[in-house]
């Protein structure tokens, strides 16, 4: 499982040289890391914890010696294949890390060998040793813990970003909360009560009731009649609704706003079902969503919001220039008591697939963390394999994978020729 | 032209009793006032100033005696039959006066006879007495001259929403402003100087710009390539876009977007092409807008949101209390020395179509009053005409209005069969 797999993965840089002898010793690889890789999209038999090569630094970057990683639900959609233009497998998954740094290319200032960081880099965020680029990496102030970093830095700056700087949420005004109790969720009702005097109405599954009833309002049910409790509470409607669900919620949520109402799309989690990508739901998530005129808006006095950290962080101009700006600001909060680290889990990078099944099966409250320095879980005791079966496991472990790529691919056609369709219609 | 008209008016309430004696005296008739009433959906010819009986009170009423009426953009689009659910013809027009109250409903509170105020009816505020309920009814403060309320508290108001409530425009920050000349226009650059370190980059016509200059950071002649003086400006687009016009602008200010970006919606002022309704310009100003999906907003990290200030006072919960508080921000922001008036120049009643032809010819350098107290402009001589020539003229009014009227109605009929078919061909 080491070497092999260190040859498949395409990203790493050159290989350095390791003398032979070094080699037999198996206790201590000297130039080799642990790593997550996801090997095909699809279900969790795809991702795998593997060593891989160090890796060796390019232009721009710093090496995060990693110590935490933040797991969050879009893990489980690139895992599945369902976010847009991820690498070609396999690949290191994750795309939050936090460590201290190793090394710095000649290029890079403001940073030095030794300071902790949180790194945001697009992928491969999984690994003991991480290049990330400068622009993506962030100091820990000195009074923050690596570990309480590692649980406010996305969680907040995408709450920060939700609340102040697109839905202008103030006192007085109400606001319907998707996923209540994940790590945003959570950063958000945080950021609200900052504010104080506003109305939250949470939605999160009902056994998260308890634990999260402290920091919202009103509770509503997942599995309940949405519309129907937010107008027991708001019979006029919100003036905010945070909505990363997406698919049919967008309709709901935008009916649900009173004017001068704002609704914020900032995912679509509701593009999963299984542990592998449906595409029946894939497309529903697609077709659900309705298109509006800017018209109705007027007509309304309502607006529609969207936001999506990863395109604005990596792919847009001026993006991680306002998301440096942000961290700054979350961790001023955090030193003035306002942000604060909800932590559901620590995991051992191994158990890396039963924090996902948490995230998948939406129960956690807060976030889900990979401690690099914890120890795995003993596994259940299964009775030993014989060869065969063991070779039958890889075969079908092998098929899936390709048929999940293979499913990928059909759909991202299959999309685009929808997509293309349709805007063809609109014309 | 005196009693034939009034016993027109539907909407006036019961006629008061007059003494034979009184209507002799032609020089002061002691129950009636002058009135800009609309005899027909069309051009400049189906305004009349009139005289009215004097209106009677209804519950939930004040009476203003008005001094000052605000003339804006949305008069002419109701002139022309192209807003939505007009009264019917002949009706009053206007939507805003400044005045002294000379009654009160018996269940009005928190006002009394002789409070100076500005009344913000839906329809007839251009008389010399308004009835308006008192939730559209502002108390203007001591220190404000009636004259300078008149001018401030709608443009103001408008804009204050525009930039806090909805842009959330902040320092450092880009805006493209269309009609920045305008009332609303001017407005707005005064609260974005207020925030400071705004780019404020102005649409106005080029007759304008040597007066505004002061008031923007970059002028953008509004028959120019709007978007190329954009990107000179700010290569990846611009934080805001204010656009009253409508129509293909609503696609090419959306495309101007930098990443967390929001476009406002709060006028369609390019329906309006010549002195009388085009049919073709309705319909262009209707399908030039592109319906946009919520996943190309989450996608772009963009923000698309509607304002219409009518809507929202007069048909939309909680819209009249928001209203009321902002106004009441608009006035300490006055009495700071932060608002102020922008008056392009004031009119006599009888004036009015002037006025309106100058915001039609988009002339007017800030806001446009009547005063009711000022004497019509002398009329230039015209050799006298004939009975029969007067006669004839009548007629062709007449044949005017009742076209306008026809076309008004087959228009709105045709634009609610397109956008069913429209709605029919989105599901």
């Amino acid at each position: 499982m080491t070497d092999a797999d260190a040859k498949v993965e395409g990203e790493t840089k050159t290989e350095e040289e390791t003398k032979p002898e070094e080699k037999q010793d198996e206790e201590k690889p000297p130039k080799e890391m642990r790593a997550v890789i996801l090997n095909g999209f699809g279900g969790l038999k795809s991702v795998k914890i593997v060593k891989r090569p160090e890796p060796v630094l390019a232009d721009g970057e710093v090496l995060v010696r990693v110590q935490l990683c933040g797991v969050s639900f879009q893990d489980v959609m690139v895992r599945q294949g369902v976010t847009e233009s991820p690498p070609k497998t396999p690949f290191i998954l994750g795309f939050e890390c936090a460590g201290i740094i190793e090394a710095l290319a000649d290029d890079v200032e403001n940073f030095k060998v030794g300071d902790r960081v949180v790194g945001l880099p697009d992928h491969r965020a999984w690994a003991e040793l991480v290049p990330v680029n400068a622009k993506y990496v962030y100091p820990i102030p000195e009074t923050i813990a690596i570990q309480e970093a590692a649980a406010v830095t996305l969680s907040y700056t995408v709450a920060y970003l939700l609340v102040h700087d697109l839905a202008n949420v103030s006192s007085g005004q109400s606001v319907l909360l998707h996923s209540a109790g994940g790590a945003v969720g959570q950063a958000v009702c945080t950021l609200l009560q900052d504010i104080g005097d506003v109305t939250v109405l949470g939605v999160a599954s009902k056994n998260k009731h308890e634990d999260i009833k402290e920091s919202v309002t009103h509770l509503i049910d997942r599995g309940g009649d949405i519309p129907a409790e937010v107008k027991k509470v708001c019979p006029d409607g919100v003036d905010v609704v945070f909505d990363c669900q997406g698919g049919e919620e967008c309709s709901r949520g935008y009916a649900l706003l009173r004017p001068l109402g704002r609704y914020i799309l900032f995912g679509s989690s509701n593009i999963i079902t299984g542990e592998t990508k449906s595409i029946l739901s894939v497309v529903k998530s697609w077709w659900q969503v309705d298109k509006v005129s800017p018209l109705r808006l007027y007509e309304e006095n309502k607006g529609i919001i969207g936001f999506n950290l990863r395109r604005l962080l990596h792919h847009q101009p001026g993006g991680h220039e306002r998301v440096r700006e942000v961290i700054q600001t979350v961790y001023n909060l955090w030193q003035k008591g306002v942000a604060k680290a909800h932590i559901d889990s620590t995991y051992a990078l191994e158990d890396i697939t039963e924090a996902m099944t948490k995230l998948h099966e939406r129960k956690n409250i807060g976030k889900l963390l990979l401690d690099l320095s914890m120890e795995p879980k003993p596994k259940p005791v299964t009775p030993a394999k014989s060869k065969k079966e063991e070779k039958k496991e890889e075969k079908e472990e092998k098929e899936e994978d390709d048929k999940a790529n293979e499913v990928t691919k059909n759909n991202a056609k299959n999309e685009k020729e929808e997509e293309s369709k349709a805007e063809e219609k609109e014309k």
